[in-house]
Order: structure tokens, then C-alpha cells, then sequence
């Protein structure tokens, strides 16, 4: 967006110091809510300063969601995928993400959780990138399971059914976490991951 | 909120008509999206006379999901109620949930789903109006399982566990479906549910 010379090493800076706060202020005010305005008076910038930053409200939504999904790559898969096992990684995938949840990582619980159920009825570039990140998960999720089955520590099941219940129990724990305001849900997650896992291979 | 003359009457036709638009607005652009403006434009008519309807922003959100509320119960709740077997009961009730979700009673999939995802970190009336329903339908899920236990029709689990996941694998569907615009995650949810069922009592 900017040119290759001072003011672009600069704005680097200076971005990504602003990018943490945008993304904050998305899981608590939604998508929507993250505005040339909301991001100028949280950071204290001016409104010309976060324009020259991120350009247009559309391309600060989609440098939000981009700096989330990096967040999550770093808190979530990357540690799982240093664990060699074929279940205990995927174990390890699940905890990590309950974990994710449970300390508020986002102020806001799930990022993607959140920004899907805002932008699902909304057609357009942020939806189609929000749509992406859940496919993305979901993929990871399956590839993880596979693995485990390829290693033969799980029996050969319905790949894309377990990623479904896995990631359900997981975003429900965030929703009624969010609604009680009580960490009982992440109990609930871990008994029912744990029966959806008690299968022998 | 009027006196109880010709305009109170007046008043309650126009705002049944206006109402179900409302709930629409808010599951397409969210409750915050819904306002005296877009609502205004949306049913052709001035602010002032949506004012006069509803009052406030909030009194019309909170009037949007009362109205949402008493949609649920009748496509979803009572046609269950009707149903006399414990065991079955549960089923039409799972069943007439994902049919509320797949046939888009409402525009934007489930209506309480998107509002709690919005609402979660937004404290307020509104928030409070919403974590009550979610609460609610845990509650009716949770008495209906407990119901077909106490027939003995299922065998003496843990009832909030079992209406954790269950809710968890309808919300899933529903966000899978909003996202992918298939059909594949209902099938999903109707088999991660007969698995759930698969006990003897």
C-alpha cells in the first residue's frame, strides 16, 4: 500500500503495535465494530494516521483477521505440532484450543467463532476470508485425526464426521463460557473430547 | 409504553407487522445492526414512527428477541411438547431444531446463535436478554432428557453433559451450513446425535 522507503519501515512498526489493539476490539465489538474511528480513538491516533496504517475499513477487517490467524497458528497448532504422536497430538490440538478459549487469549473468547456468527449473513470479501479460517481449522483438525489413524492409534473412522463433533464441543465450551461466565464448560469439553476419543484402533 | 386507546390499537397492528422484519434485520446485520434507521427504511416508514412503535434502540432489541423467542417456541418447543414417549420427545426436539436451522426460519440461521456470538462481550440488558434464552433452552433440553430418564427410556447420565453436546453438535451444524452453504453438517448433526442416543436405558 505504501511505497518501499522510510515511511513504510515506520508504518511496520507502528502497525503492528495498532494491529494487537484492532483485534481486540473485534472480539468485543465484532467486526463491524472495528472502525477508522474505534481503532483512531482506542490507539490514539488520528483517523488520517490508522487510514495511512490499514488504508480502507475493509482492508483493516481483513489485516485484523490475518493478524488473529497468525495469534491462533502460534497458540494453537504450532504447539501441537512439535508432539510426535499421532493421538497425542491431536489431544494436544484440543487442549491447546480449549486452553486458547478458557484464557481469553481474545478478550472476546474465540475470535473466529465470533467473527463467523457476525459475518455468516453478510456476503462479501471479510465473510469469504472468515469462511476461509474456519475451513483452514477444519482441515487442520482433519489432517491431525488422519494422522493418528495412518499411525494406527485410531481405528478408521469418519474423518470428517469427528472433525465436526470436535470442533462443535470446542465452540459450544467458548459459547457457554461466554454466556455463564463459568469455566464448567470446559470440563463438559474435555469429558465429551474424551469420549469421542475412547475408541480402540 | 401508550395509553390504552386508538393509538395503543393502532400501534400493535403496525408492530406485529413491523416485528418480524426486525428479527430479520437482526440476524442478517446483527442486533446492533438493527436500528431505528434500518428499520425505518427497511418497513417504509418514517423514525418517528418507529419510535413511536418500539421506543429506544434497546427497547427494540429486546422487543426483536422476545419476538424471536416466541417464533423458537413454536416451531421448535410445543410441536415437541406434543409427543408423549420420553425417548421420542427428545428425538422431535433435536429434530425440529435442525429443521428451524436447515429451512431458515429465520434468514441468517439460528437467531440466538448469532445474537450470543454478538452480544457476549457487550454487557448490558441486551446481553442479559440473550444469555437468558440461552439458558432457557439448555433448560428445556436439560428437562426433556431428564424426562426420558425418570420413563426409563434412558439410562441415569449426566444430564448436563448430554445437553451440552447436544446443543454443541446443533450449533455446530448450523455454523457449518451458514459458512459452507451446504446441507453435509445437518446429516452430521442428526448422526453425532444418534451416537449420543445410542444408549441403553
Amino acid at each position: 500500500m505504501t511505497t518501499v522507503d522510510g515511511r513504510r519501515a515506520r508504518g511496520d512498526v507502528s502497525r503492528a503495535s495498532v494491529m494487537r489493539l484492532a483485534v481486540d476490539i473485534a472480539t468485543v465489538q465484532g467486526l463491524e465494530g472495528l472502525t477508522i474511528g474505534t481503532l483512531a480513538t482506542g490507539a490514539n491516533l488520528s483517523k488520517s494516521g490508522i487510514v495511512s496504517l490499514f488504508g480502507t475499513k475493509e482492508q483493516l477487517q481483513l489485516a485484523a483477521i490475518e493478524a488473529a490467524r497468525q495469534i491462533f497458528i502460534d497458540v494453537v497448532i504450532h504447539p501441537a505440532l512439535q508432539v510426535a504422536g499421532g493421538r497425542a497430538r491431536l489431544e494436544a490440538l484440543l487442549e491447546n484450543w480449549i486452553a486458547y478459549s478458557e484464557t481469553r487469549v481474545f478478550t472476546g473468547g474465540c475470535f473466529f467463532a465470533a467473527a463467523a456468527a457476525e459475518m455468516a449473513s453478510k456476503p462479501g470479501v471479510v465473510r469469504d476470508a472468515i469462511a476461509q479460517q474456519h475451513n483452514e481449522w477444519d482441515e487442520v483438525i482433519r489432517r491431525v485425526i488422519t494422522r493418528a489413524i495412518d499411525k494406527g492409534e485410531l481405528p478408521p473412522l469418519d474423518v470428517a464426521q469427528l472433525a465436526y463433533e470436535m470442533r462443535s464441543l470446542l465452540d459450544g465450551a467458548n459459547m457457554d463460557s461466554l454466556m455463564g461466565a463459568s469455566t464448567a464448560p470446559y470440563s463438559r469439553a474435555r469429558a465429551g473430547l474424551r469420549r469421542l476419543l475412547a475408541v480402540e484402533a
